[in-house]
């Protein structure tokens, strides 16, 4: 028997059950007997909770591409993060005689930072123990701050939502012949990749978002202040796209300590965005509002990009492949060859490598002044959201794939 | 010369500029040798601010179905409440010797309530004056609560957008096997027909929303904590749908003065969803967070309903039939002639009937806790949202006319 197990973790994303049709597709293809799915990632491994992939393709000769489509986690995610093998192999040894009982040859994983410090850990136990079990891994994150690829499957998708949503936005901010400002919070804590992808909105008659503002810069109140008021002489309405992640010169998150606590002390729980609408409102008096982008940036696959839907299968099934070739311990990755024509090819690096690591904005992909993108990163972004997935409607509402084994009866 | 006027005014929709190119369309087939677009509504009339129509659909061919699928208002909007026609005739006048130096035969208002008040008072002057001129009234709102229709333009399109990012949310909601609670908050004041949309979100196996809350019925902190309880107790995840109109018996809406100051006096500006998230975060003590759908839910024409874009057409056209009756202060209405198959057909209704009321969420389409809504509700929200818009996309968004005339670049 030839079998092997598939997990995922970490938040979601439009794309990572793409990746895990990838794994199911070349896994069958390459003659694994049965394709192991762990519910709740490492956390359902660990107590024997999995579901046989391999029945779900033989039921239903759609589940594949249907998988693709379908948002967030098709197994379910978890948040464990494991020991130290070294210090603590107890655990370890657990996972290694279930998987004995499984006849399991591989291990996959999918997902962000931490899952890949899982699959880091696994892959060292394995090879300590002289297991010839293999482990790999297939990135996935909304916020591309994984090191040592192009750009992490996810992203494109959350990209080109953010965008849409923004060029949808700045239409209906124009319509009123009154001064007025829109703050729009994008996703990403410590990275500025998917606010920078607002700029993407722009087009010919449409400059929205006026003013773009990234963790990777300290966030000067004065200067968005200056700055807003600049662009309300010349023209109505102003739309702002800020990162949840904006901090000032000291390394503080911009929220109710940014202002009076005596008129922002309602502030305290509420992010950057809410606190700049109270910021620029106190201090320009017009008409203002935010809009917290929120969870349908990582999970709205009715606007998926179908270069990140294919990106995200064809790194699954380039794991598959590093198994094949008896490879373990890596993470596969996307290389850019081309930026046009846009072409990609898929490698790998060492999960050792990519998991305690963050890719962060380059300098040179932001302006001088700290309030916007260059021409650099429009570049960069542009090939990742192309192409539309051709999504199945059933009664005016996306069709996804049922998953009852998510749906907890406990008691 | 026969020539006409039209303005948008309210807030937008995904489907008001629809209703606009079904004006004009029908407009140059019986004849208009000039179609006069009112930038910012009745302001930009007053103002002189006008563009001539004609020379759009001269110039691009494809103009008409273009703006059938453009988000906002491609005139512009206004917030502008005419005065008594009685008492204060003074900027009536200005209007009726604007509209004789262009030979105006007809004035066409698409709107919500506050519009079809400014379509009734202008019939009324015209018609007390003795002028042959005509007004008619096309209705739009996405809350659903215009009298005398069987449902408004706008609606379907933003109730699709509810139930369809509720449903993807659903699924980021179910991967972590922890107790959680996911709050969102809809759009609707008054009215919980939109609130109401988030039960399309189910499906045999998506039980979200659990909870519907809307403003039709006194809401009950108390029965709230205790249903949302019961549910955690049965599953891990539970999505509450929630107007932002929601009121307790006293006709008080839900916010921080529900909870106690001296914890919850960071909430005095945030609305339904926020406060229920820090209510309910407080009494169950698990994971909890709020969901905004905030104004995407009104101009994501990327996800608009092809049942409500054609109506809203068929709408403004049937606008223009009325006028080349002779007809005068009415609005053009839908009436549902069966629910399966959907049928209806196009009417009308004197515009003073219809511009002072509200239609409500019968009670029959709440179920009796008041958490919910009926089979009823369902039966009649479906038809609404049938259809996909077959959107262009460029470069990997949605593509919209581009509508400079409303970039104001004062100073």
């Amino acid at each position: 028997m030839k079998n092997c197990i598939v997990i995922q973790s970490g938040g979601p994303t439009a794309a990572i059950n793409s990746s895990l049709a990838g794994v199911i597709k070349r896994a069958s293809e390459v003659g694994y007997d049965h394709i192991y799915g762990g519910i709740n990632g490492i956390v359902g491994v660990l107590s024997q909770k999995v579901c046989d992939l391999t029945e779900k393709i033989s039921e239903d000769p759609d589940f594949i591409e249907k998988l693709k489509k379908t948002p967030a986690m098709y197994l379910g995610s978890c948040r464990l993060r494991l020991p130290d093998p070294k210090s603590e192999p107890a655990i370890y040894d657990t996972l290694y005689s279930y998987f004995r009982s499984l006849d399991i040859d591989t291990f996959f994983g999918i997902g962000g930072n931490d899952s890949m410090d899982t699959v880091m850990k696994l892959a060292y136990y394995f090879k300590r123990k002289g297991s010839p079990i293999r482990v790999i891994g297939v990135p996935k994150t909304i916020d591309n701050d994984l090191m040592f690829t192009d750009h992490t499957p996810g992203f494109g998708s959350a990209a080109k939502y953010v965008a849409s949503t923004i060029r949808e936005m700045a239409y209906d901010t124009m319509i009123y012949p009154v001064k007025s400002i829109t703050v729009v919070e994008v996703m990403g804590r410590d990275s500025g990749w998917l606010t920078a992808a607002s700029a993407l909105a722009r087009t010919e008659s449409v400059s929205a978002p006026q003013l773009i503002y990234l963790p990777e810069v300290p966030f000067s109140i004065e200067n968005c202040i200056a700055d807003t008021k600049a662009l309300l002489k010349q023209r109505n309405s102003v739309l702002i796209a800020v990162s949840e992640g904006i901090r000032d010169r000291k390394g503080d998150y911009i929220s109710a300590s940014d202002a009076k606590e005596d008129k922002f002390g309602h502030l305290m729980l509420s992010g950057a965005g809410k606190a700049l609408e109270h910021i620029l409102g106190q201090a320009l008096g017009v008409k203002i509002r935010s809009v917290e982008l929120n969870i349908p940036q990582r999970c709205a696959s009715h606007l998926a990009s179908k270069t990140d839907i294919e990106e995200a299968f064809g790194l699954g099934s380039a794991g598959v492949d590093l198994a094949e070739e008896g490879k373990t311990g890596l993470m596969t990755t996307i290389e850019r060859v081309s930026d046009d024509p846009y072409q990609i090819s898929y490698s790998s690096v060492p999960v050792s490598d990519v998991a305690n690591g963050v890719k962060n904005v380059p300098r040179d992909f932001i302006n001088e002044r700290g309030n916007d993108v260059t021409e650099k990163m429009v570049e960069y972004l542009k090939p990742l959201i192309q192409g539309e997935v051709d999504l199945s409607f059933n009664d005016g509402l996306p069709d996804f794939l049922p998953i009852p084994h998510l749906v907890d009866t406990t008691d």
